[in-house]
């Protein structure tokens, strides 16, 4: 069973794009939920989940040993807890100078568990083996040292910053080929059920433009010939 | 009938690359002309065309509805008067986190014309539809938003900026996996005819460094030798 | 031949990744190995050599004819002594606005010397034609115009900095997907040793998390048991 | 006769902050008014004028020779043309490397027509001169070349972008210690005389924080016994 | 009485730069204490506290009035808990385009309770109006509006990112002319110590530099000669 | 004796300003003579001296102790080395967050041996004591730490970048309010000679500007009568 499946309203999100997401969640007053700067390793995939986080604070001197698998490690405590349809939202202050926050071993351990991605406003390594596990990644950055270098995971499951976006322990993350996008979830009912609405209809739009020759100025947004000619498309096609 | 086949020299330009234009137009006088930062989504297109351009400020507040097909705005009056081989150049101050300045349907409406590209110091959206859509984009960013999260058009055809470079209407553009030139039309001619020839020299040059074996302080510049050779091959060539 | 063949240490080399190097390099003291910021054209190839290296200081002033083959170029001295193995590393003190520091020619050269590899703290221009000749490079940039716009190469075979890491000739280098490591060629024979044994390790725990579904608190790092077992494996494969 | 004693509001204005100025404006949805990273070379001068604008852009090549007092000239026409009260508001793009834009000689012109004030989102040079000149300047940065150097005056009196915000001629600009406002001209009056009593009831509040000890759950913003005791001091002030 | 007076090692740290702290705290392993890019606003003063942190996260849409003084907004809960000695340290991120964190008001509820100084990685506001209130402030910018522009006050007293460093709360905070450190209590009594010693001992050094004209090799650091002078020195200064 | 006597033109380049001996150099095809972001610790100074260099690499590792006064550190050598009117030019690579690369004790011993100022592409530490020593200093930032938390000292007396320019042992630095200027060696007879006519000229133009209002299209640059004026005003000074 796709974790998608079990989520509420990932079906129909997961036709949706970022861009058709954000822009409606800006006409409900959640102007910044775009994370800028970060970009997917991998621009063909698409992953819809939910937020867990995590965020690291720069280390005070330098971590001599790798902190290893030890109870109080919040990298550990977060990665160990993931859910299947859960996302990994890490925030590092967007050091990606600092080290790479989670390797490939680490990236197999999510997927095992059912994780459908991770996002870092940081670095990661490892990532032609991350391809091979098959962990969707978007990351501002990669390093080949491991966060010891810098960082150290401070807590985990509470509110971060993530592109510019704050991310809360919940949240519906979308992301593609655009990038990532945080959904409140109190949002996403509608959201997605006016996106895949959106989606259809920005396709019929695209092809009056496209095949037609429409004006942008006559399709985009609509006008009420353009609306009732979508209309009575709908009724034919069932929806 | 392409679009480049209509516009003069353009049909020398299209085997002429960035780089070889860039130091032609440097030789000139012209040593600005290569746009920093400003990176192809698809880096095996490349386009000649003509600037049309558009400039987008910082919007005072936030523009709750977006703003439609209504007479006064720049950005649709650009788009509706794209003519067959133009492309738009776009200055958005190189803010790649105030939202997309175009996305999937108004880059269907510049392709459907006969718009040849889209280059911008700033972000678009869409970038997977912009890509079946078919029309080649060079950008700074990647941003879902759209343009009203932080930004207004604020006129077009107007000379701008565009990644460190001034583009002025009406200035060849030449784009390709290194990024975007833009050539005062005074210089285009000479450039074009120089820089074919300079290609086909430069393929010679090459093909004596990488099978004979030529020292580049003989090849590269070429020396008479090399230089006599070349006039041969060329009258081979019946170049 | 290949040149890895010759390197002391490359075969095992070519099986360890640039994180894993730089994680065994910091286990050593040598905290700063990574290159930070310097990202392959091409993801899928990784190479093994020694750094032969080149610095670029800003021009004075406008250089107007690009200054050829002559003796006194430091550039060209670097490129003209390349031997089977190295590996070109440049100093541009990161400016990828000041034009490309290296194009398709003096690419083919180095190939054709047996270089195998270019990393730039800075740009690079051609870079599909850099494709064609087969050159692997690691870079900050793309910039379409010469080095001349903004730069004159200074001297060479001198410690230099490149992505935050100092690289002195000599060192050597492994880079892939990740990113560029410089490797002090008194630790080179540990960590190679080391490294190979680390990626078979790693690989075996992965596929205890992947496979098996351990936790990664006790498989990473692998407690007593997994450690048992994994030395049984080792004796099973005849390592 | 000063010159703000003649603009329109101008004598309120010279009492309100820039932070109160624009705290003002947010709250009638622009909330685009303070200019980021703009910061004053004198931080204890105000000023209060109306916008005049010139825009920068990159020159294509090296200009060799001061472009002197043509007439063709945007910087000198738009100088030529200072009013009392303008506010010279400079579009150089950010670029603090491109040289100075304005030096001592053209600051003493602006002076000397009246013009209260130069803002630039780039750089100016003869910082020591122009203070004795006495003409205040907001700026990004500082550079000893001139614009030669980098860029050529394209355009006056349109809108532009200074420190993310858009100026367009007309406008009103506040700036002090804390930096630049753009103030639309038909918010001015409003702002001026709510900013005005803005200014008298946070010097009240904070006399009873600093003198009185109240917490700033009471006084800020005042309950309704703080505000009754300010109605009565503003009777007793006859205000 | 001072607060200073009040807070164990304070009158020592009192006369010891951040930048022997930094060197005494490095020397402990605590090799990331200095805030890198946070300045005074008044480089005269120096002050010693115990860190309160505030954290402020991207608003997720604008905030249309300011939160007012509600129970649940961390930035009045911590600001109304300040005790005597201590010193706010806000990340915000570095954003100093979201508007200011803090203003005059609350900087004088701050001084009236007995805060020593404010550390904000991000903007304040008012900044001359703050200079009036005499508190003190480390900040990396300005910024005329307020924070509900883009920020809003997620959590207080948990471990915060300030200019590259972790501070706790509890933290021994010094800052000077040169920027501010963060000292981890444990280390606080040895590093105040011998800074003290430290700076007695450089000052003697200096003047056998400057006025003797000692050579920094024998000098710095002191050779066994100078060594005995100085303990001879201190022996007559009864120190 | 002060240095600045010694020096050949020292006296003439004390009366020009950093602005215009760049213009100066400009001229002659020195198009980057200023050094862009490094800027005075003390605004009213001026210095007049000749280039010594020291470059700064990233530390391979943390060094623990500091380096000392060994033989073998190029920062020790070229300090002790240092001659009266010598400036010491510090290449850092711009890194400000890696620690200061001089502080108080050093600043002490270069002013002691006669050296006029210090100029850093990076930071310097102990700011507020520099002061009190007198050592006059442009940088790029400040920071607590010592170098030794990220940098080793490399070579010295070698070209180096500072501020985006190259500064080569032996040009002339002149660095003022504005910034620093590095004049090779073989311009500086004559732009010291134009540069103090110049700055006479110039004084001569604001006054016609300032006092007697003329329009700067006649004045600057000064058409005939102005010049034919000046003439005679140098006759009546005897100039």
């Amino acid at each position: 069973m796709p974790p998608e499946a079990a989520l509420p309203h990932a079906d129909k999100l997961a036709h949706v794009t970022t861009a058709t997401l954000t822009a409606l969640l800006s006409k409900r007053g959640i102007r910044n939920s775009f994370m800028t700067g970060i970009a997917p390793l991998d621009s063909t995939v698409k992953i819809v989940g939910l937020a867990r986080t995590l965020r690291f604070l720069p280390a005070r001197g330098p971590v001599v040993s790798q902190p290893g698998g030890g109870e109080g490690n919040p990298q550990r405590l977060v990665i160990e807890s993931i859910r299947p349809g859960d996302v990994l939202v890490i925030d590092a202050g967007g050091d990606v100078a600092a080290g790479g926050l989670v390797g490939d071993i680490l990236s197999a351990r999510i997927k095992y568990l059912g994780g459908v991605g991770l996002i870092a406003d940081g670095a990661v390594r490892d990532t032609a083996q991350i391809s091979d596990v098959g962990l969707p990644v978007w990351v501002r950055g990669v390093h080949g040292d491991g966060y010891p270098r810098g960082l150290y995971p401070a807590d985990h499951d509470q509110p971060v910053r993530c592109g510019g976006v704050t991310v809360i322990p919940g949240d519906y993350i979308v992301a593609d080929a655009d990038g990532a996008v945080a959904i409140p979830p109190e949002h996403v009912a509608e959201v997605a059920a006016e996106g895949f609405g959106t989606e259809r209809k920005e396709a019929f739009i695209r092809q009056k433009i496209s095949v037609d020759g429409y004006p942008s100025t006559t399709a985009y947004p609509p006008n009420e010939d353009i609306l009732r000619e979508y209309e009575e498309y709908k009724r034919e096609q069932g929806w």
